[in-house]
């Protein structure tokens, strides 16, 4: 496992890599990494020659600058983590490397983002948008893997890619959760062993809104109402938003069909720490 | 040479060139070919072993959407003129095939686009921005060839280039002129016999600046102004701007200093018809 430190020499390892037709995947990440992530690499290695993974933690990203220092960072462990994992290369740049002091670009995408995780993170898929684009540039992947817990994330990259013509098969894979439900996340750390317990309640209450709104399609608004309260008197401090969505473009769904691909998605402060999930209807 | 229409037919051709290590000259137009794309073009021949013309009359970057109709459209005789010219594939998308309905995302370059034409033609840059990077996702170059005559647009793309890492040389070609000296440019169709004439004038002024300047390096807001008076009196409607700035980063610059690499930089209206053009110091 090779670590990497600058775009130069990422890009010269990988083009005769590219050049010998073999397969790169990548696996993006900010560190501070779990199993969810080591799911991800382990599915790259099945799909790919080169597994490239990438830690940056992404300040473009971070509406909010607390979030940004308090986001946990630990590559020394994270190393450790993926060197049992079979990758080839880990991508290590410095903020300088991939920001540099006179960089003057944004990109925008305007669908998808105006709800959800976009409504409440301004800019927020703006920075996750750039750092792709770069990264797409520099490693050339052939397949980037995602979780599907940022599912809003993946529906924005995924656009992305269409709407820039990028070459990259965009895979997501199912959230990985720890034993009492809750997903996988790097913030979970910030959690007290309290709080770590109370937080599995939020994927107990995406299964019971599930199951009630199959007996009751026409009762969404009653029924995500009622599981707000239920949250909030469970000590959770504040919900960004509990909804359900169509899964094809994120259209708000009061009325649920069942013909419709439909997904419960949830934001939601505890302990200070902002938690989300989803799960398919 | 092969005409090709759609994304996926001139990535399947391109693909095997790739492969094999071929290196790819893309010059991107918007038809109403001219001398001036065609010494590009002959440029592209010596730069690389496949030649990629593509035509596309890119809406987004029209400020001006009388712009956008007026702008000549002749895809029979730009086919023509290529046939002569070596290129082995023209590419010559559909409005839909690059934008397709539901298209979402925006590309702001925020440095270097305040000033000259970014100044007047709002979101212009923006539009540049985004075809540029479909372009080079879709073709993937080694290199792109761009008229200096676009010096602003020459100055932003390879801004691009850098900030969002992409693998392509950027050629500026020198300006290639009529004999009377007005600058080649597709919009020149436009103008009248007298109007065409007339244009010279600009192409003798820059002249005329830059000899005044080496004079009198402490005159340039004295001398830009008298050329200014002078332009309007030979019936030019209107001048956008005439000024001389920083060819590295397009600082405006009122002290001519010799050791500083400076271009004067001009666009005006004749006969309703934007012209634009530039000179080196």
């Amino acid at each position: 496992m090779l670590i990497i430190k600058t775009i130069a020499e990422i890009k010269n390892h990988l083009v005769p890599k590219k050049n010998a037709a073999q397969k790169i995947a990548l696996v993006p990440t900010m560190g501070a990494l779990h199993d969810g992530h080591l799911a991800l690499v382990k599915k790259a290695r099945e799909l790919a020659e080169i597994v490239v993974v990438s830690i940056f933690v992404n300040k473009s990203q971070f509406n909010d600058l607390n979030d940004y220092e308090k986001y946990p960072r630990q590559i020394d462990s994270d190393l450790e983590k993926l060197k049992t994992c079979g990758v080839d290369y880990v991508f290590l740049p410095s903020d300088e490397e991939i920001f540099s002091q006179d960089f003057s670009v944004k990109i925008t995408p305007t669908n998808l983002v105006n709800c959800l995780c976009g409504a409440f993170r301004a800019g927020h898929f703006d920075g996750v948008a750039l750092i792709i684009t770069k990264l797409f540039n520099i490693i050339k992947p052939d397949v980037a893997l995602f979780g599907q817990k940022d599912f809003q994330q993946v529906a924005v990259i995924k656009k992305l890619v269409t709407d820039l013509n990028f070459d990259v098969e965009i895979f997501a894979h199912e959230t990985v959760r720890e034993k009492t439900g809750l997903a996988m996340s790097s913030r979970n750390q910030r959690l007290d062993e309290m709080s770590f317990a109370k937080a599995a309640i939020i994927y107990q209450i995406l299964f019971e809104i599930r199951n009630e709104i199959k007996i009751s399609p026409e009762s969404v608004v009653k029924i995500l109402s009622e599981k707000k309260e239920k949250l909030l008197k469970n000590g959770f401090e504040k919900i960004d938003y509990l909804e359900i969505r169509d899964e094809r473009n994120l259209k708000l769904i009061t009325n649920f069909i069942p013909s419709q691909p439909a997904r419960i998605l949830i934001a939601l402060y505890l302990s200070k720490v902002r938690l989300i999930d989803n799960l398919q209807i």
